[in-house]
């Protein structure tokens, strides 16, 4: 009667594939205003199945308002519903970004920012989970604060304390989905009235495109062996600047004290405030950890952290220090983006910390990362002894500069086409002033790998 | 020597404490560039601490660079290293957005959008979750796809299949943290090129308020019983609109047909977009779910759903089926903002979904809201006869219209004040023509208050 092909083998319920055919009988025009539906009876008995299937149906093309029906009569198509033709545009560019994908297994992965799992203490941390699940209250698992767990919040303002010296107030500390996110989330706040950013320049590729997409004006700052070139900083238009104090991405400098009062002192004036990312200052080999800029001039820096490194990426918890002028921007914001992070892991995470296990887990990756960077810095002495390691011993990569060299993409293809990983520096920068310099991590490579990588890595040089 | 006060109850080390007071007399300039600091072993001797803790303070600052030092010789304060005197900031409003605090007890909590977690089987998601710890592989534990968790993508074009005839690629599923946050990114992916985005009057404030902190023009179009009126949508400068087609928040009107109809011939004739929030049609108590504008026109709309109201809001998991031309877009901004969702959740949801758990468990909350519903409007009739039910029987509040009245702020602060916990309509228009409108939540208020609340509704509204 009106052609409906039934497939009793879909996932698709009967009465839906019924009201799905009969409405794009409607909307191209083939049963027009006015038009009669066959009666529930007739239209059950041809397809074989019962009339509440078919009353199902018209009531779903009812009370969509494809159908009307009087008291009694048959059910009719409604006014003025026909779809005009329409040629479906192509598909745009689908692919993801970020995710690499390898012609050739890398045996070498000497990529930068990711953590060496196998220092963590999954069982710990799952049982820890678990106890959580037992005793997290329904109450808890509604819409909660965007600032984030309270309890968490102390938590960290704790650790922050003890292990760096830094005095927050909980009620400061935002907990944020990843340190990204931080760093996003302080860009809206900052660039709210327009102004620009002063990035460093190599700059992590993840801040430039943030700025980028949010339509940000940057400013890219030189850097040298103290770290950014404050002086280079312009004059005007700022509402802001990112920086890696501790440990300048991608190059690992220290940036120096004099250096840092003149930041401070420079955005006291011009009324710019500081981004400091403090992403991998955990891991530091040699020394006590280096106090934050916060520490300086908590009201003029958001102090911005992650547990990606130090536990694990998937967890998705950052934070930031926020001067209180910025917390209501800051929450509002938050609010209406995705209100909050999900429960269980912030409360996962306040118990770790709270029960220290956090201090003692961090023995283990700080005690490998040291081992693997010492074994890659005397595998490139044997191996590149012309190449010079930059930088402060610290965090999960470091950077080597040889003289003489371009490394560019089509070198570091070269090499994962012989199962090598490796990041070529002038990713980062504006100029060409490092093209000579390679980034090497050593969180994602496996011990046993770094000598022999490196081996490579000396073959594809001197090939090169 | 220096004047330093150590406190050794603190929970700040003894040698970070030196470095700290020192760190200060060199920014306040009570030491000055040249200055020679104490031996270690002098200051030891004065401080009664070990050498090795008065060397750690001294490397502390010496690595920061406040000091420098010749072999042999003593550590003297580094060149250009103080910092200008500030006023601080007088400090911003810091209260957090969202969060309502009450003076007194709610006893009748008629909030919309809170769901009822006594449906919601802890138990058994606890248990789920607990096996995908056992399982979870440390490989996971890394980053992820912006996308979001392959197996829960797939699982959700499966359920979108079963429940509401929804065809959607897996691919085309991007996951997000919360409907909230899809919405925020499919703006941020349509007004990156300028443009306007049409919204319903009234609107859910939350979008209202995440167009203007993103700066993007929004036009409030009226809604009647049929849904937004789609030929008041202005002609030109658009390029989206944001819809509530299943149940118009908050009215609870479905789109009609014939609205459907014209709304996508207009977005495809003007070149905009279509956000279609579907946010609680699970949630239906008379007929069979509608079909989405979605499947009226698959490449001209996002369809953004959420699990926040049928499993629970701090999962902090909702989606998009995204049109083909804007995947590049969307990850590009997801990967450079928050990256992914945390992965346990998504796994969970994944198995919870693949096992069906969740077609057994919407039973469960659609029986307990149909009930609540159903008390409700019994209530209404007994206590407040006059007042009109709007909208259609679904999700999980209804809209009441009392002709002659008016309920705005202060109508609703006397009930909260009487612990009676209701929203006028008045704050999602931007016209006068709902202030005689009342929201009432049936998810968060517990089935034995509706009576005694809505007694309590009919005695306020005859004492206005």
């Amino acid at each position: 009667m009106l052609g409906i092909q039934l497939d009793r083998s879909s996932q698709i319920g009967i009465s839906r594939q019924i009201s799905s055919h009969i409405r794009l009988l409607i909307l191209h025009a083939r049963l027009v205003a006015g038009d009669a539906l066959p009666s529930t009876r007739a239209l059950a008995k041809e397809l074989g199945v019962s009339r509440t299937t078919v009353s199902e149906a018209y009531e779903m093309l009812w009370s969509e308002g494809f159908i009307t029906s009087r008291q009694g009569s048959r059910y009719r198509v409604e006014e003025n519903i026909t779809l005009p033709q329409h040629v479906s545009a192509a598909p745009g560019k689908a692919d993801a970004t970020g995710s690499d994908t390898f012609p050739q297994r890398i045996r070498y992965d000497f990529r930068t920012g990711l953590p060496d799992l196998s220092a963590f203490p999954f069982k710990q941390w799952n049982r820890l989970e678990k106890d959580i699940l037992e005793t997290v209250r329904p109450g808890d698992m509604l819409y909660g604060d965007a600032g984030g767990y309270q309890p968490l919040r102390r938590a960290i303002a704790a650790w922050l304390l003890r292990t760096r010296g830094v005095a927050a107030n909980a009620d400061a500390i935002f907990i944020t989905s990843g340190a990204t996110y931080a760093i996003s989330l302080a860009i809206d706040v900052l660039a709210m009235n327009g102004g620009g950013v002063a990035v460093e320049d190599p700059c992590h590729l993840g801040i430039a495109n943030a700025l980028r997409l949010k339509n940000v004006d940057f400013d890219q700052v030189p850097v040298d062996m103290h770290g950014m070139r404050v002086e280079k900083i312009r004059q005007d238009g700022l509402s802001g600047a990112y920086v890696t104090p501790s440990h300048q991405f991608p190059l690992g400098y220290v940036l120096s004290a004099a250096r840092r009062v003149q930041l401070v002192a420079m955005a006291r004036q011009r009324d710019f405030t500081i981004i400091e990312d403090d992403y991998d200052s955990e891991y530091r080999f040699a020394g006590p950890p280096l106090t934050p800029l916060y520490s300086l001039a908590a009201d003029q820096v958001f102090y911005i952290g992650t547990f990606s490194k130090t536990l694990f990426p998937a967890l998705r918890i950052g934070y930031a220090v926020v001067p209180p002028r910025f917390h209501h921007a800051w929450l509002e914001r938050r609010h209406y983006t995705d209100v909050q992070n999900p429960l269980v892991e912030q409360a996962v995470l306040s118990a770790f910390l709270d029960q220290r296990m956090m201090d003692k887990h961090m023995k283990r990756p700080t005690a490998l990362y040291s081992r693997k960077r010492q074994l890659l810095i005397d595998a490139l002495a044997d191996h590149i002894p012309h190449a010079a390691v930059l930088g402060d011993g610290a965090g999960m990569h470091l950077a080597i500069k040889v003289e003489g060299l371009v490394f560019g993409e089509e070198f570091e293809k070269t090499c994962r086409n012989h199962g090598l990983y490796l990041t070529s520096c002038s990713r980062y920068a504006s100029t060409r002033d490092y093209d000579d310099t390679l980034l090497l991590g050593y969180g994602a490579v496996e011990e046993k790998s770094i000598v022999p990588g490196i081996g490579l890595l000396a073959r594809m040089i001197s090939k090169s």
